[in-house]
């Protein structure tokens, strides 16, 4: 096992009709600033929930942060957090409200002239200003973590930020609230935080036997899960497992005292800049090739995968190994999601050569857990993936 | 899945030779109160490495607190914190030295004339004096949460304390540290972590998937570590998983949104009480026949406990739940820890009527996740295992 620092202060508020709680978190003496996306929370009832429990606040309030949270959308808010001397922050949304409230966080108390240079200079952010969240939709992981990802558009840059200061004060996480979620974004969210595991997981056996087992116990959860998921998210015991797996997925936890991959979301973040493809997906069209590829540093724990969360007992290291990542394509199929590059797009031709190409660039040339996958084998991975 | 709140803000430093990162943590204006127990560390190494970390800080001493931290130990302790301007405690040892820190810490900053009234009056600690650990021997978990046991000889009375305010702000866990711990502390430790997780997961099915499957992690990982940890405890890996099982199992996590029972230590507490035999090894005595005695209620969640920790895939759901049972018991015993209050001990008569008339004094009156155990359960129960 490797060593470790860990420590989440996030206060997490879990369950039915917990939006009601929301006053015993906020001082009232707070200015807050009420963050959103694209008006979501206006048709299936949040918003008035929110604005319930708040009834007496100073409340100002900011919609409208597109996904993949664009730093020029946030520099408008910015503005309004200065202009209204806000003190606090409630972001009320998936991963990206949530993320552009962090950067905001961070920038609310930056003293720098330019507040892109959080991203560019990666200035880690020790303190930032209050905020808490609302989540209306599971699959990042945003509202337990201090990280964040934020787009440039004008450069078509999509960088990240993080820092000690940028864990939520509070998250609260009412199940119900995926009862709205098209199935779409719900067969997206189970992907992506399924991808998220295996990005710690699937790299080589390090005797982190604990570790090993919640990551498994994440996967096995979201596989139990999911066809409920799909066809009645308003089955609340459902819904419950599938929100508080998405959390745990990516608050920390399970990546302490092993190694991590992350070319799965190097390598798919660009699909995403390229032809718009959502986040997940990007994920799933990747991840089959990536494990096809590297096969042989990775047959162990792809084995390991097959048998804990396939119930694959027979066979080779090498069968059970392949079987699992073919049981992990059937899962993916199973929710809609295609896992050809082919099916998304038809002018796929020389992709893989740009992708390598602006890895190259960026001095990107060794990614994964052995920082092994070079430039041209991401060519082979994203070709086999057509 | 049951509403829950869930926030864990302490550090943890984890690894091979972390000790020496004392400084990182603790600020260097600081007045350091030491405390530690038996003088082991004196022994093993571990002082040596505190004090050389923490070499030009202003630091005053305290050992000798008793297993079984004591109120009136503490007292002195306490004298101590006011007559040198304490500003900062640091507990160097197991559960025990961490509980009678958070005790000083809790009684440091109170403002009532008796520290026993915290106690006795169930005074929640909002803010303590700020404090760390270095943990010694793994086993209770205290040093990720933020409760305490203390006993007051005087008047043969253990009482729990805890609050927000009791969470160390630290804890530097180094696995080579149980290289020196005898091999009865070491089954003690895995037999006490090891009833922790059963305590917040052997009640009934709630559809709590991921917390089960957690609880379960934790409990196959304790199960396969635990001949190398009794074998040969300096084997780092085996030492790792031991020590992050341990707390694990009692950080708050996974008895989030689950039911618990907690009715084995509950009648435990009495037989160390009444004989003064080991915390863990009473659990081991008590928890067979609470099983037994309670199956119709557990049987489910026995059986689920036998397929998933103990590999029982056939019978019925009775077999199942009788075999994952004995496979406790046996367990329990490889550890080289009896299952029968007649192995400790020939003046057992009348002890089940003792217990059970003292739970009728404080109005224990009903134990366990339903408080269904009264108090002529109780009298069974301990029949059962003598």
């Amino acid at each position: 096992m490797l060593n470790f620092d860990f420590k989440n202060p996030t206060k997490i508020i879990f369950g039915k009709d917990t939006i009601a709680k929301l006053a015993e978190e906020i001082p009232s003496t707070e200015k807050v600033l009420l963050l959103y996306g694209g008006g979501s929370i206006l048709q299936n009832g949040i918003y008035d929930q929110v604005k319930a429990a708040l009834e007496n606040y100073d409340i100002v309030e900011f919609g409208g942060i597109p996904a993949n949270p664009e730093y020029e959308v946030l520099l408008e808010a910015l503005k309004i957090i200065k202009s209204e001397k806000i003190t606090y922050l409630l972001a009320v949304g998936g991963g990206s409200v949530i993320d552009g409230t962090k950067f905001l966080s961070s920038a609310a108390l930056y003293e720098g002239d330019e507040p892109w240079d959080i991203l560019a200079k990666y200035i880690r952010t020790e303190k930032g200003m209050p905020f808490g969240t609302v989540l209306t939709m599971p699959a990042t992981g945003s509202e337990m973590n201090s990280g964040a990802v934020v787009t440039k558009v004008a450069t078509h840059e999509k960088l990240g930020m993080g820092g000690p200061g940028l864990f939520p004060q509070f998250s609260i996480l009412d199940p119900q609230v995926i009862q709205s979620i098209p199935k779409r974004q719900l067969a997206n969210g189970i992907t992506d935080a399924f991808t998220h595991v295996m990005e710690q997981y699937m790299t080589y056996p390090t005797q982190a036997k604990l570790q090993d087992r919640f990551a498994e116990s994440i996967m096995q959860t979201l596989v139990e899960v999911a066809p409920t998921i799909i066809e009645n998210p308003a089955y609340y015991d459902a819904a419950a497992n599938y929100m508080w797996c998405c959390t745990m997925a990516l608050n920390g936890l399970i990546q302490k005292g092993v190694p991590t991959d992350w070319a799965i979301h190097g390598i798919g973040h660009e699909l995403t800049a390229m032809y718009g493809i959502d986040h997940a997906r990007t994920l799933a069209i990747i991840a089959p090739s990536h494990y096809r590829y590297n096969f042989e540093s990775k047959k162990e724990k792809l084995a390991q995968f097959g048998e804990r969360v396939w119930g694959i007992t027979t066979g080779s290291t090498e069968e059970k190994a392949t079987k699992a990542i073919e049981r992990m394509e059937s899962f993916f199929h199973s929710l809609d999601i295609n896992t050809k590059l082919s099916e998304y797009t038809t002018e796929f031709a020389g992709t893989a050569e740009k992708i390598s190409d602006r890895f190259i660039q960026r001095g990107w040339l060794g990614l994964g857990e052995h920082k092994a996958v070079k430039p041209d084998d991401v060519v082979k991975i994203v070709e086999m993936s057509y």
